[in-house]
């Protein structure tokens, strides 16, 4: 068999399911659910036998040491896993939620329910979690997934789709809700990105060249999270003590995330006196400072930033401060660099607080809060399929709601146009 | 300057209207569309003498009377163009509209706040008419437009362009709102389509040729209405003068709509009741009815319909009819033959009522109602982009709010994350 007939088929499996997982009650999608924990949490052994054959293969490869690390499924990772799982299973079922309904003058009632979007393509790098993640929280909200891992992760994403698809089966759940591509090929993925009316989206996950390659090459709509350039704005009127903490928090806290502060803006006129303090304080965190020369005149130690530095996520210990005239430059320099992620204002000045609520454009925007608040449990919406920073569809966390989209329903009693 | 250059210039002119007009109040850009209603209609006789330059055109290129009509400027349509303006004028503003809102635990409040989705890129055919519709829709909405019409409309197009323009600048907003391709050329659509990250979000309006070439070759996400093969299924429990009311609206009353019937299934255990009667009235209204082996039993004037008819939107006083067993084959052949646009269940059976409601994928699906109903207008919402067969970010009629996205907001007093 050819590989676009082996995609293809492999396709319209997970079509099938999608038919039919549509139309599953909530009761029986988290009945299934709680036994994929379960049965991933005894089976402990049996992934972690069968994930040693990546961890071999990698190491011959030579892949690098934090490429071993996501790719180790370690006895806490499959318990997390597991948790995972009946974590989804306990969140609200989004499916057949009826999110508004109103009358006509006729007498017809019109409304918008909530329906799964259909076949879900998920396209991921090396964590084998992302397996049973993904497959959770598109089963609950009444998707199948065709999943495409990476060939580092074979044995072991094939171990954890061989567990999801026995209870579905077992659960009376068409087993092409879980439909896997153990073709590792990248043509594979090429076939699969053209199959455009049979898979309805496609979530990329992992780095910016997958996400890119993946937006390139589809015929299908793609729901993609690229980097966080995230920026909090300390504006003059700002209590600063409070923007000393919200700083802090936002740069040190977890600096590997996306939702972690990577620049920093500073009203010229608290620039001399927060400056000084906020600097001492995140270099004795070990935080790298990266300044314009205005910042560089107040704290002469601090190195000096280049234009690139702005565009650059760091995802680690190092921070762009800039000194900006007022708001509106800060603004003027957030609408330049942001990847559209995050972005907080610490004032006490309402009108500015009010308009860099409304006037920012990102995916989640604050007012004296902590950066690395924009996440799914952090807004009690719990588990999320990442971080949208498109424009369409879905902005910020991606949780169960984001993976359905509305149906217009209509209750007549006869009506007809005139 | 080369063609990539020139189309690249004009999206970042529209890039920057869309941070402008981003901002823009609801009685700014109410007064401006006002303006430009007044405008339109004052200039008839300006962009007749233009009109008449594409239509002198048309006739030389051989152009069918179809398609000249549909180019023609008369007194009446732009009177109807500038009426559209004075209605999205009067709809509700949805940028700034906060969805939702709920406090967490540690005392921050999150929300979601309408946004608008950026820049809009309209690719369209012969019709002027989408030039001042389609700018007027996206303007209320926050955004700026690019629009690319068809090479045959252009004297047209670019007339109103102008006045639009001009308006825009005189009512203070950014003239980059409206931003015209005005190189005909195929090769500046294709760039258009690569401009990812300037122009937001691409919606072709024409015929399934032309959207099919915008998604085969666009990075940016496209939002589209493929063709309308909409069904009525008459249940065994239907009122049946009530089902035959609905049938013969929805088939006759407009059958060059996308939400006309174009299939009528039929329960099996009323079709000899229900049958005789409807085709009757259908053929005396000039319908020409293609039906199955079923139907051709019970009324064998009728002539064969063959399995591609099933695929066909006619938009034309022709019907397929087919007798199906019960609603789960009804469901069955709305799932294979469907566009996914507007189906309608006639029956007095809750319980079926309520299946067919949940279980049919369409973006509009009804008990008791015509399916000329699917529209923007009919269900209260207001004049609309176009009825989306898409799966994701908008089902439906898109109006005004599906021209917007949401993106979180957070107010705090300090919270930091532990």
């Amino acid at each position: 068999m050819d590989l676009y007939a082996y995609v293809l088929k492999k396709a319209m499996e997970a079509k099938e399911g999608a038919m039919a997982v549509a139309k599953v009650s909530s009761e029986q999608k988290n009945a299934a659910l709680l036994i994929m924990a379960e049965t991933i949490r005894r089976s402990a052994k049996q992934l972690q036998r069968e994930n040693k054959k990546d961890l071999a293969a990698a190491k011959k490869k030579g892949l690098t040491k934090a490429m071993i690390d996501r790719l180790t499924l370690t006895g806490q990772r499959i318990d997390d896993m597991s948790q995972g799982l009946v974590d989804i299973a306990n969140l609200p079922d989004p499916v057949g939620e009826i999110t508004k309904m109103w009358q006509r003058p006729n007498g017809m009632t019109i409304g918008k329910m909530r329906v799964p979007l259909g076949v879900i393509g998920i396209i991921y790098e090396s964590r084998p979690n992302v397996t049973a993640d993904a497959t959770a929280l598109c089963l609950k909200a009444g998707n199948a997934v065709i999943l495409r891992g990476g060939s580092e992760a074979i044995h072991s994403n094939k171990a954890i789709v061989k567990l999801l698809r026995g209870v579905a089966k077992k659960a009376g759940i068409h087993e092409g809700v879980i439909t896997f591509l153990d073709n590792t090929d990248r043509q594979a993925v090429l076939e699969m990105l053209k199959l455009e009316g049979i898979i309805d989206v496609v979530i990329p996950r992992g780095g910016e060249g997958l996400i890119r390659a993946v937006t390139e090459n589809s015929r299908i709509p793609v729901l993609k999270h690229y980097k966080g350039i995230c920026h909090v704005f300390v504006d003059r009127d700002a209590d600063l003590k409070m923007a000393e903490e919200i700083c802090f928090n936002a740069k040190v806290q977890r600096p590997g995330t996306c939702n972690a502060m990577e620049t920093m803006l500073v009203d010229e006129k608290v620039a001399k006196k927060f400056l000084p303090t906020v600097i001492k304080r995140l270099k004795s965190a070990k935080v790298k400072i990266k300044g314009c020369a205005r910042t560089r005149k107040i704290v002469p130690s601090v190195s000096r930033a280049v234009a690139d530095d702005f565009h650059t996520e760091y995802v680690d210990l190092i921070l762009n401060v800039k000194v900006v005239r007022d708001i509106e430059a800060a603004m003027d320099h957030i609408a330049e660099y942001s990847s559209a992620h995050t972005e907080t204002i610490v004032t006490e000045h309402y009108g500015r607080a009010m308009r860099f609520l409304r006037e920012v454009d990102s995916s989640s925007v604050f007012v004296n809060l902590s950066t690395r608040f924009s996440d799914g449990f952090q807004f009690g919406l719990g588990a999320e399929m990442g971080i949208s920073t498109d424009k369409i569809h879905a902005r910020g966390p991606m949780g169960l709601e984001e993976l359905t989209c509305t149906k217009f329903i209509g209750l007549g009693n006869g009506q007809i146009r005139s």
